[in-house]
């Protein structure tokens, strides 16, 4: 395995990051993952775009720019011998080695790695859980940026795995609908697409946002909102959406099914258009 | 600087963390920061028994045990120099390298790595600013342990360092006092000593427990509880507590100072128990 690193190419085992590298140390950085075809990330602007935006809102200077991690991307893929075909690129950005404390150094040596894998095979529909012991925290910005401080969602899904699901619904600190473990959560109720908004604690996805506005273009109504819990009985259908997993149907939210076969009509189609080019 | 990393002692450029480590790529993981004297960690039982607590919720496997640990702090401390005199010590405890997504593996190989530096010298009185843009998660049981996932903190720290501060003051989703940056808050009031209980979403501070403790053994009406913001109105004075700063004193929070001479009598008190043996 190759990875990019600080600029180099380099093997898995030749790189080095830093115990004191604050983002290890603190959660104190960003990532993205993205997915590639034929050698080429797709929606790099989107992915850019929301990282530079949580580099801004961290104060953590970007060592490359939009070109740079385009190129630096392409170098990846075709290193590991992703050439053709679809794969995945994980990008990781760190404040960078520090000394203890919490105080950011004020001029900080970012961290920048990304390694690249094989696209994840399509998910079964989930069997979904929805989480009582950890809440989405939309109170904090951290929420609406993809930082490495990925715990609650990682405690949401262990909750779900021993409780015999494989897929976490959180709610956010007002107990309304937020997320999926790693992915944006959707409802079909009546002839509506229903999702968390940002506001709501909602990751900015990236299969979100390409979802909404393809279906909008299809003239489906598609609404970002406040979703109160018991929407989940009212739901005909439900998936999840994530870049490298497309669309996802929901199979049963803590064992009850949803009406509509699964993956329901409107899911199904949702699933195209996300696939779509 | 020499690191103990999983069971040996090398020097810092020798460590490798790999790039795959989930403490890095999802804050899957714990720490610990410890105050060391003549070369042996104080209080190890109860940084112990946080960390395993910490292990035990998250599922992760502790590769050494109480004395193994003390054994390897105490020869990190040594081979730094730090025989004689304060130290510190910090632990970070990882789910380790993993293949990509949030599903952790089934048989781990967690990441255990530990520095020693120097006690840092006490602090002036805090100028706190009362946080408004990041909220504490206490419905996370991610704040009931000490966590990677740190980033709401420094969003915090940054926010009271733009507003002309030093020390930050959080709420919890419910707008009610929840602790500092890194570290406890307590505030006195009349004759009683208050601070956010931990279902408030306060971290269980090794120096809020054993201040609680020597408080009350002095026959001080000490309290944990909920605490409104409104009562920083009604405090006399205010401190914080960290295990390797013991008590700071709090000077104003947003500008507006606290009646009494800062540090307060009170505060100057408990300041001399906690640092007593």
């Amino acid at each position: 395995m190759i990875v990019w690193h600080q600029g180099a190419l380099r093997p898995l085992e030749a790189v080095r990051i830093d115990p004191t590298d604050r983002g290890l140390a603190l959660a104190d950085g960003l990532f993205e993952t993205m997915k590639a075809r034929d050698g080429r990330v797709l929606h790099l602007e989107r992915h850019w775009a929301r990282l530079a935006e949580g580099a801004r809102l961290l104060g953590i200077p970007l060592p490359l720019d939009e070109t740079g991690l385009a190129a630096a991307a392409r170098e990846l893929l075709l290193a590991n011998g992703w050439a053709r075909g679809d794969a995945a690129v994980r990008l990781t950005l760190t404040r960078g080695p520090a000394p203890r404390g919490l105080l950011p150094p004020e001029r900080p040596t970012p961290t920048l790695v990304m390694t690249a894998f094989a696209c994840p095979e399509p998910l079964p529909p989930a069997r979904a859980v929805l989480v009582k012991g950890v809440r989405r925290n939309e109170l904090s910005p951290a929420s609406r940026i993809k930082s490495l401080a990925y715990l609650d969602q990682i405690l949401a899904l262990r909750e779900a795995l021993a409780a015999g699901g494989d897929e976490a619904i959180l709610c956010n600190t007002q107990g309304r609908l937020a997320c999926a473990s790693a992915a944006n959560l959707f409802l079909v109720i009546e002839d509506r697409i229903w999702t968390p908004a940002l506001s709501e604690g909602a990751l900015p996805g990236i299969a979100r946002a390409l979802l909404l506005e393809r279906a909008r273009a299809q003239g489906l109504l598609a609404v970002e909102g406040e979703l109160p819990r018991h929407l989940l009985a009212r739901a005909r259908e439900a998936f999840t959406t994530n870049v490298l997993t497309g669309v996802r149907a929901i199979a049963s939210v803590d064992g009850f099914l949803f009406p509509e076969p699964c993956p329901g009509p409107l899911t199904r189609r949702l699933a195209e258009l996300l696939e779509s080019a």
